[in-house]
């Protein structure tokens, strides 16, 4: 018998989930750009049309496997890479940058796609910075393809397996063979898309573990802590016990949850809590429906705008959003209206570059100052909500003004119709997000005049501490958790009952259980979230009594930071 | 008789008061920069130095001219342009630039002038910003003097001019002769240097005209309000009589106001308000005492890491502190500790670029995570405390464990301080600016810990609102009258009351005498301001009734929106 010691490496907890395996290092083969100059563009382009040709039948064969072993909402991710390459924008853009610039392929696609992926990395939803991975994903395809390479195989991945690897982008774990234990990364957040995948995939992943990972050889057993963000390498024969007991108990919790995920979530003293999911495509609606959503808390509309190279029309907007509305047949939709800004490169719009795009001319400023835009979008809205319970959703308002100035343009909408014989919703709620503090510190004023508020906790939280939520240098700073966020929702929470409507919340506190508790105690009636995380939520609320709750949230509106303050709702059960 | 017919041509009132004069087009010279290689850089390097030298002869003449007319204070923007001539980072970089890149000097010179007035507009602090008018003025005076033309002679304005031009630098204004009746022009804002500059004088502004502003011509009669942000064009008579009347009137009160400047603000029934000054540097301390200043709200510190090619030492620190502090005299002096951060460049410091800098590692978090130069600066404070009534505080600050850190850092200093044998304040106060909405939202967990807070309305709005101050496209949200920001207040207010320590202000909103009663009613105890508006904001106070004030601020709070509360806040009087 041998001695061996237990390293622990600290990390990101990015997806939660404790496991055992043996670990695979993902060998990826970055691709090398060079520039050169070329003198037969005709020929170059063809070179680029083969590469996107076969880049194609890759994603198509990825988006096969996938919708097969993990359903069709994950293979939704490549219908978006698609898209990227029958994009005039992207493709189209490099072929006419070959024909101007006589530069090869290779860096021109590099450049291209550079371009596209900051401006969306750029964006202030990280549902969209998540697609800025996805688009250079893409371009790694096509600079693989390009220069002869193969990407790795995933079939060397035996069940059991912790994949390992400097980073990990969504296509890449959406290959992985079923049964892999947990992920590890050098880079990467909580953000991140392939941090998405593996919540969605239910894999434990341990991201941000910076130069020390490079110490894991292939086979070494680890243990990954994917909610607390450690592996232990090596563990000894005691250490890997204890893990394996801990992983049974997890385990057999989860499974708990997910038979009841169909079920209500009602609290021990029969107070029923509203569980949604937040979409951003028709793509998430079936995982969203299969964990037991019952409604839609947040659907982001910005995808509609992004993936097109024009407005879409108020037609490609109805359609969409009726989708949407009839599969979830008669449930809650809350739909957002786009939550874009004056920072952004659409490529179709000119938008002005903002020194602090978060506090800019964004979502509902920038719908009231383009009426146009706006009303094609609540046109759309208005045709739509014939087909189901339909709530629509104002972003960024910060004043009572600038609701009855969209009310009234959505009133108009609706004359308008009427007068071209267009048939519109009878009945449909409007509302708002209270993301701005000014609209949580005027709550009360605000309800007078909505039917629902939906607190967006991401942005109050990054208003309310005046702290980015892609700032690396802040985010020891930046969590929704704090004291004075929740006072904000509580106050929101009394405003809305005192005038008897809703308040629910879509922001990433929604779908952390360990928060639920407060989160119940505060006063809200609906959570929206990642479908993922819904079996489990439901399962909290079913183990809170909602007076317990309310005195566990008193007490946490008076610790001294974030920290404290999860310390306390942790022991609250 | 002619029939006139007055034009009324709407722009953004920068300074108040109203005004009635001759227009008189500021002709000034624009330098054309043109771009040419050079062969003999020792030539080229002689031109340069030769410029720079009958720079600093005409600004030693203006700083003359200027502390002789307007006093001290307002000579000192000239220090700051001599000290941008000394600077290494500005000429030396430009003579450098000329031996690397073998180019004229007046490009040279454009470039380094824009390079650098583009990163002091990046700053955080309207102070700073404008610094970067001033080394746009410098540099344009460099290119004038390189193209050996002269600048637009001022001698030629008489009294009762109305300047008009599509800008103002602060060197224009610092210039004028004494009777100017007002200045108006084209671009520009509220915050401008050239609109500070016009406060200070006391002369009506109003920027921001556009393109309107070509339909005046030397000679024409012009109404300005620099109140209300229009000028009429060649009033009719009746129009002019009118308004001569109302300046009548507003002398009169200014009068007054000037004359009871050095005595306290009291309210009718018997509540002492203290009026503070802001300053940015010892330039701005006669003026402060001149007004009537009973202390310093705010004492920004920034300017002495901005004018060196060095972090500040604890000697330099200490020797402006004192000076600060034995100039007010055992009056209170309100020193905020360095509020710069990530997204700065700093010629010495390494600090990265940030997505929204308003959002990021700024103040209190790059000071707790760069002890060793927020501990240079306590030591210097502590050491010069002993020299008068020394407030520190801190900005930024969100959470009640960044003010006991940097209490414990505070502490630490003393320690050593008192081992080296050197001499600290016995007695000084801490406390915080309260300009994250977090800070306000837990104002009753921060109160606990500190001796004071001082609500700074420019951070506390932007952020309340989510709405960059320096945006032009959200320009519109911007306002600190916001319910939702006096509400912060009132919270704040009440607070400190319930700690049992003062709660004041020194953002903008402090200075604005139509919001005085207001202020007054949610709590405010103190009030910090720009010295010009000292004295008719004592008269204010004088005027209210602290019962009715309250029922005034309570009114506010129910308000839809800025423009509501303004007008509530009007009809208060």
């Amino acid at each position: 018998m041998t001695m061996t010691t237990t390293v622990r490496l600290n990390g990101v907890g990015a997806a939660p989930g404790l496991a055992i395996g043996q670990a695979v290092w993902w060998r990826k083969e970055r691709p090398v750009v060079e520039t050169r100059s070329i003198s037969d563009t005709e020929q170059e382009t063809r070179r680029l049309e083969q590469a996107v040709s076969q880049a194609k039948e890759q994603l198509s064969r990825l988006r096969e496997v996938t919708a097969e072993r993990m359903g069709e909402g994950e293979a939704g991710i490549f219908d978006a890479h698609l898209s990227f390459l029958d994009d005039p924008a992207y493709v189209g853009e490099m072929k006419n940058r070959i024909q101007q610039q006589k530069k090869n392929a290779e860096s021109i696609c590099s450049a291209v796609t550079d371009e596209m992926s900051q401006m969306l990395a750029s964006l202030p939803d990280e549902y969209m910075q998540a697609r800025a991975d996805d688009i250079r994903d893409v371009g790694d395809r096509l600079l693989l393809l390009l220069s002869g390479k193969q990407p790795f195989d995933p079939s060397l991945l035996q069940p059991g397996s912790v994949v390992v690897a400097e980073e990990l982008a969504p296509s890449d774990t959406a290959q992985f063979p079923p049964g892999i234990a947990a992920m590890i990364t050098a880079r990467g957040s909580k953000t991140a898309h392939a941090a998405i995948m593996a919540r969605t995939l239910g894999i434990p992943a341990v991201l941000g573990l910076g130069k020390a990972i490079e110490q894991v050889q292939d086979g070494d057993t680890i243990i990954a802590d994917g909610e607390a963000g450690w592996i232990d390498l090596n563990p000894d024969a005691e250490t890997q016990a204890k893990a394996e007991k801990e992983m049974k108990r997890q385990q057999e919790l989860r499974d708990q949850a997910l038979q009841k995920a169909g079920e209500d979530a009602v609290t021990q003293d029969g107070k029923r809590i509203q569980i949604f999911a937040n979409i951003g495509s028709l793509n998430d609606v079936e995982t969203a429906l299969n964990n037991g959503a019952e409604g839609v808390g947040l659907f982001r509309t910005e995808f509609l705008y992004l993936e097109n190279d024009h407005w879409p029309t108020e037609e490609e907007q109805y359609q969409t959003y009726r989708k949407v509305l009839e599969a979830f047949d008669g449930r809650p939709v809350i739909i957002r209206t786009l939550d874009i800004g004056g920072d952004k490169d659409l490529p179709y719009a000119e938008l002005p570059k903002e020194e602090n795009p978060f506090l800019g001319h964004r979502a509902i400023r920038f719908c009231l100052a383009n009426k146009d835009i706006f009303k094609t979008q609540l046109r759309a809205l208005l045709r739509a909500g014939v087909y189901g319970d339909l709530w629509i959703m104002f972003p960024m308002v910060e004043n009572v003004s600038e609701v009855k100035e969209a009310k009234a343009l959505l009133e108009e909408c609706r004359q308008e119709l009427h007068k071209e014989g267009v048939q519109t919703a009878e009945q449909l709620k409007v509302g708002i997000m209270v993301e701005v503090p000014a609209a949580a510190v005027t709550a009360d004023l605000l309800a007078k005049e909505v039917d629902f508020m939906s607190i967006g906790t991401n942005d109050l939280t990054q208003y309310t501490l005046a702290a980015d939520r892609g700032n690396e240098a802040v985010a020891h700073l930046y969590d929704a958790a704090h004291p004075a966020v929740l006072r904000l929702v509580r106050q929101t929470c009394d405003a809305g009952q005192k005038a008897g409507i809703p308040v629910g919340m879509c922001g990433e506190l929604a779908g952390d259980p360990k928060m639920t508790e407060v989160l119940v105690g505060l006063g809200l009636v609906e959570l929206s979230m990642s479908a993922g995380t819904i079996p489990e939520v439901k399962e909290q609320v079913r183990g809170v009594n909602s007076t317990d709750a309310r005195e566990l949230a008193d007490h946490a509106l008076t610790r001294e930071n974030p920290d404290e303050v999860r310390t306390v709702a942790a022991k609250g059960k």
